[in-house]
């Protein structure tokens, strides 16, 4: 701490690596044109260049400087996971048939859904040709294990999502694949790449893996906590689409014979009138859930935070332990 | 060629080919498994048990055998290239929005397009996992240059299709994509795994791509040609899904003003009315372009020939040649 706190966590990140992220954005840029199909480059710029956080290359950049990497690879890992992250959100669009993203148009409305299902493909191509590139096999590994991962939890969402049978364990699953696994493998590539010895590398995963999962709770508590005006979300949206998310998760554990009736309605038959949603809130209230929801992100915050303290001393450390406060710092 | 030629070749490579086939069946069995979501392997199921020739896994094992690989590589690698072909066809039965393949309803009929596009994603992810285990880079550098190849084949098909603009080089680089590019690294990564020498391996590539150029065209040909009995295709399919194939495009380059508007209005804009599909194949005979399409595969298939010459005189050697001849064989 001791850091000027007016300037968010992830924006002192993407100052101090500065010159990496430039070096990352260029090599993105070049690696998302195709000679032969200009469809891809509209598509990819229409995604990659819509700003976000570019969070999950920082993550690499940031492992890479903790380990006092000197090498030049670390920009191919970074480059890789945000494809891996854009192809991923593509599909998503698709799967969810999504018309928004970030407040802009998805590429699935914008173009097709088969743009998006193959230049999805095509970004996934060009991430497993980025991270063959180092020539280390560890680090290939790890990513393509990643990618396995993300897949397998993207699936399991599918039959999971509106199943009332879904526990926690299987969410924690669901989180670690669609969101935990790509933070983790960002970590603790850029660990791998710099030869860090085993035990950096696995607290670097602790860390991604956590932060991921904070990340994530997070997301869906505020999908029945907070506004659109501050977190870009309405309230609800999970709702309507019926995922079982957390909140949802420990008040139908929690649930009366009646209560259970209402999210057996609105979940997994989808029948909902109007009222529904501020039922559920209600019911939300009642069971104490918000609460306890809020509680397991700043856990997951905090075992993020001490997987940090085996690393050495060090300013991206410091900054990475800010960033694990600041994910949670919207339900804090 | 002496060999009894009442078996076709692709059935005397897989019986001389078999314990390493079965090894690739099981090793496929084993990794399309999810141990949390099991609407994984149901889909996969679906498709890999249905068949096929397993074309592209044995072209791994007969390079690997013909360069006189001992090792056990060439079985991973093998999966890899069939779980590839898989992902593929999931991904393409929901961007052409298939009903049915070899007979069968298809994945995204059965299940939904979810689950085709994410359990294809799970494929491809279990591809990168395999093609990594072996720890060969040039290999994993042919591998995923062949991804990245294929999709930018499947999006440059997308803009091609239906556009009249399309000549025969764009073509061939959407052949080159969809199908080529893993027959060629399916016979590049057997021979590289083995450790042959550079133009043994550029020998195999050639082999692999000249073949699977002729599969295409041939393919492309009996749209207009075969009849269903025999193929197993409908005549004019393609036609009518508005597909800008070889024997389109050179009817295209050699239409007058009137059939140009035909081609206009049936291809391009998809106005399509009863009789123009034999008004389509009226102007394919009067240009002669199923015998120019037909010559070209032919000469494909030659070259996929000529291109084993330079290879050791070995049983496979000539079951590969007599497979080129195979995949012609229904036009010639």
């Amino acid at each position: 701490m001791g850091l000027d706190q007016s300037v968010k966590p992830h924006e002192r990140l993407a100052a101090h690596l500065d010159g990496g992220m430039q070096e990352v954005n260029t090599l993105i840029r070049e690696r998302m044109a195709s000679k032969h199909a200009p469809r891809i480059p509209e598509v990819t710029a229409h995604l990659v260049e819509a700003g976000g956080k570019r969070l999950r290359p920082m993550l690499v950049l940031a492992a890479a400087d903790l380990c006092g990497y000197q090498g030049p690879w670390h920009i191919h890992l970074a480059a890789t996971v945000e494809f891996i992250h854009t192809a991923t959100l593509l599909h998503d669009d698709v799967v969810d048939e999504s018309a928004q993203r970030r407040g802009k148009p998805t590429a699935n409305l914008l173009w097709d859904n088969q743009s998006s299902v193959l230049v999805g493909d095509y970004l996934f191509a060009r991430a497993f040709q980025l991270m063959v590139e180092p020539g280390n096999l560890r680090v290939l590994s790890i990513l393509s294990n990643a990618a396995a991962t993300i897949a397998e939890g993207e699936v399991l969402q599918l039959s999971a999502a509106q199943d009332l049978k879904t526990d926690e364990s299987v969410y924690l699953q669901v989180v670690r694949g669609k969101t935990a696994a790509l933070f983790s493998a960002a970590t603790e590539a850029g660990g791998e790449i710099s030869g860090a010895d085993a035990a950096q590398v696995k607290a670097l995963f602790d860390y991604g893996d956590a932060l991921g999962i904070a990340f994530q709770i997070v997301d869906d508590l505020l999908d029945y906590w907070g506004d659109a005006g501050t977190t870009g979300k309405n309230i609800g949206d999970d709702f309507r689409e019926r995922k079982l998310t957390l909140p949802v998760i420990k008040a139908v554990a929690k649930a009366d014979p009646e209560e259970r009736a209402f999210w057996q309605r609105t979940i997994e038959k989808g029948k909902q009138a109007d009222g529904d949603l501020e039922e559920a809130l209600r019911l939300l209230r009642k069971h104490d859930v918000l609460e306890a929801t809020r509680k397991e992100a700043l856990s997951w915050s905090n075992k993020a935070k001490s997987a940090l303290e085996t690393l050495p001393n060090h300013l991206v450390r410091d900054m990475l332990s800010d960033l694990a406060d600041y994910v949670v710092a919207r339900v804090s």
